[in-house]
């Protein structure tokens, strides 16, 4: 029976992922949770990690369980807030600036730092991202990369030496639940099936620099609807398509600027980022390289626990 | 007591306007209802209709009110669908395409048409715009303009020697109450309380064309909250500036392609065109005249109801 030497979990708005490592940082376990920030209620988070993290903790008071946790949970919404980290950020500082969480459990609880970009124009902000990124860079063995990580808040990210130089985020995953859910476009899409060609047009009109701007082009979902020029059961392929488009678009513009190449790497999923891949490929005729963000999570994780002294410190 | 030669309505999808006017097109009486058609159940319009013109209904069955209604109460989800007219359409046109409508009541009832761009690349479509820019002609004696239609979905509109000749269409109060109403904008704004600076401050942001594009740019009204760069009560007005300033950046980018010198004409409700003639002075310098929407309505559907020969068949 392997030992688990600390637990890690990835805990953002809707979802914790959890895994309990060894002393090598092996899994030995994983589970996974719909108790995001959003289904917690009244700061209940030290019962919803007992729950993920059930068998996992030590019975005995004697021992204290290393917890390092990463993402919204450790925002103004979430367990305990952590300051941001400003830009730029070496990503070897996350373990320096773990924030401590007291709770009843045998645990000694810590949350990773997020990163915030504090400039008045620019601002902007991530928690659990730069987690992910430091773990695709230790799998990756580098130093530089640029990345892109789809999601509710999709980022791109530019890393340079082992510091994260820039971020920018996009509401590409929330605009699109807001509109297929609700609102006069929801009342024409039929489906959730995914439509290769539909998906493909979306992607190409919604980066069309002579379509108008997003506001105009999101109206063409009813439109193509109304006007029978697509299939109901295509145009929430077609809305993701020009999500996703003006989304690549405006990315590989923000990269041209930066003077960057293009993208290195997706993080995430291995749906959403077939669908990165396709627009990419529609958009640049660049590859996207793809990591599982379920493969980054545990190494990194378990690499700031270390880097930050905390697997010494089991026994109390 | 003044005779009631007609009635009209602009009746779209969350809200029937009604006006019972005199043979010379004179306003006897005026309702309003929130009987739009997203609250119609099982097709019973004729029952809302009743409802909004009791009294104005002759109560005998030998006579037969003329009432011409226009918007979205003429499409697919409405009482009966109007086929659309296609571009270019010559505004007088729209009295001679007029469809009728079967009810019990002791009314002629009449729809006027839609107006569609049927162009695979830049479809469109417009159910009760039509009218309005008609109106606002005749207010303005003229034949040629531009105008601009805020709303739930905003359009705008050339207009040449008596056709409309192009038009575009932008989500913009609809992508604001779904970003007002729920997700993760929604949880830092509060308030409603419109304050000029954080608007004007979302307007320069949202047309700037260094600061990404707009699903990038809509994440700085969660940024600006977390960071408390700007006061939660001012969000709400942020946003809308954002939105609105991306749209009257693409419409006026619109208007030069088409060769246009800028909008001469706003057609809406007071308020809401205050913020477009702000938003507009921050963009172009340039001035917004103003029409408000319930006055050109009234005219309109008197004007096109007289063309279409339908004042003179009140008896039955």
């Amino acid at each position: 029976v392997a030992v688990i030497a600390c637990i890690v979990a990835d805990w953002g708005t809707t979802n914790l992922r959890a895994w309990a490592l060894d002393a090598e940082g092996g899994i030995v376990d994983r589970r996974e949770s719909s108790h995001g920030l959003l289904t917690i209620e009244r700061g209940r988070f030290a019962e919803a990690l007992a729950e993920v993290a059930s068998g996992w903790l030590p019975a005995s008071p004697s021992r204290s369980m290393p917890v390092l946790l990463s993402g919204m949970v450790g925002s103004k919404l979430g367990w305990k807030e952590v300051p941001y980290l400003a830009l730029p950020m070496a990503l070897d500082e996350l373990a320096r600036h773990v924030g401590p969480v007291e709770s009843p459990l045998h645990a000694a609880i810590r949350i990773v730092p997020g990163v915030k970009r504090d400039d008045a124009k620019q601002p902007d902000v991530m928690r659990g991202e730069e987690t992910q990124i430091f773990g695709a860079l230790q799998i990756l063995k580098g130093q530089d990369g640029v990345f892109v990580l789809p999601g509710t808040h999709s980022k791109w990210a530019i890393v340079e030496k082992g510091k994260l130089i820039s971020f920018r985020t996009y509401m590409t995953g929330e605009v699109f639940g807001l509109l297929r859910r609700s609102g006069t476009l929801s009342q024409l899409m039929e489906g959730d099936h995914h439509d290769d060609a539909a998906f493909a047009e979306g992607v190409a009109r919604g980066a069309s620099a002579d379509a108008g701007g997003l506001l105009h082009r999101l109206f063409s979902v009813r439109t193509l609807g109304l006007l029978d020029q697509m299939p109901r059961a295509n145009l929430a392929s077609y809305l993701s398509g020009l999500l996703i488009g003006a989304e690549v678009r405006d990315g590989l513009a923000w990269l041209r600027l930066a003077d960057r190449a293009g993208i290195t790497t997706g993080i995430g999923s291995p749906a959403i980022l077939e669908s990165y891949r396709q627009a990419l490929r529609i958009l640049s005729g660049a590859d996207l390289a793809v990591i599982d963000s379920g493969d980054v999570v545990p190494p990194a994780l378990f690499s700031i626990a270390r880097a930050a002294g905390l697997l010494t410190a089991t026994s109390v």
